[in-house]
């Protein structure tokens, strides 16, 4: 089969896509091709910009389109509280809750060994560096409850304390209406384990 | 939460790729801006490329860079024979099993009433215009089985017979190495009711 050379080539380039293989990207190719070329247009621009503009916030690690971005540069944030997420999209969803007011530092990634991801790649010593502000008095470790975001957690936090920095993990337990019923036991079990004075 | 404004126009942007939603976009983004800024430099180019390059051949509708494309300025075909197929995917692959030398239209989709597709928007106006060059002596359909594919070819069928133009249907039967044990009724059904002379 003999597809054009820029049919061919763009059909390649969006296999950088996460998840996307050869038989996606082609029906991808055609539907902007056949049904979409504003839209093909638009996600060219979208991605020049983007890798134009974006870089990482020297604090936090998030992408930024300033050096410091908005959060770490506001000073309606307690600085006393850093809370580690492990992408944007979590320190996103903690955002939504309006129940967080401290700073963040992303990791953009969590250990795991098996990928090659280790204490270097998710930028931990830059964290330390982060966390030693002088400023900081507690680290709160928000990694996900995965086995990765938890040894990513007990590593972190092993390292922050041996600083002599203030560490907790955020709570495991029943979830908001939740009901033990309809709960499974893992989470029982650590809603017991980690039970709390009434 | 705030996403910075280039940030959030990528992730708005991923959306025109078929089955990407709001969360994929998201994680398609963050890989894309944290682990290959390349890829994204190239998906960007080879969407902008294409979109130059890329238009659709004046003879058979299919992708092309040139007004008419390899196959249709090919001296090597035989222009007797006009081959109907959905889309260029299926061309490649009859293109695949060299067992084909005519030449070939791409309706670039197929009759779907409740996706408002009817017989403009898959231009069969241009394949009648395209069947009556004088040198077609056969149309063969080469829609898919599926119930939308069936009435594309039925429809156009009729409409070229209505013009005068020999039509015929690719054969419907068992697959090679199959086995009456294992393939499903309807297919068998089918290759009783197709049977030919032995």
């Amino acid at each position: 089969m003999t597809l054009p050379g820029s049919l061919g080539a763009l059909i390649d380039a969006l296999r950088v896509l996460p998840g996307v293989g050869p038989k996606s990207a082609a029906r991808m190719a055609y539907h902007l091709l056949q049904r979409d070329r504003n839209g093909a247009a638009r996600l060219a621009r979208g991605l020049t910009d983007a890798l134009d503009k974006l870089r990482q916030c020297e604090r936090c690690n998030n992408f930024s389109e300033s050096p410091v971005c908005e959060i770490c540069a506001s000073p309606r944030r307690d600085p006393r509280l850093l809370c580690v997420v492990e992408m944007p999209a979590d320190l996103n969803r903690l955002e939504e809750t309006h129940a967080y007011k401290g700073l963040y530092f992303v990791l953009m990634g969590r250990l795991s060994p098996l990928d090659q991801v280790g204490p270097r790649e998710i930028g931990l010593e830059r964290l330390i560096e982060r966390a030693r502000d002088g400023v900081t008095e507690e680290v709160i470790l928000a990694t996900n409850f995965t086995s990765e975001g938890e040894a990513t957690a007990h590593y972190a936090g092993e390292l922050l304390k041996a600083r002599g920095l203030r560490v907790s993990r955020i709570a495991r337990g029943l979830p908001a209406g939740g009901e033990l019923e309809h709960v499974d036991g893992m989470t029982i079990a650590q809603a017991l384990l980690d039970r709390r004075p009434a």
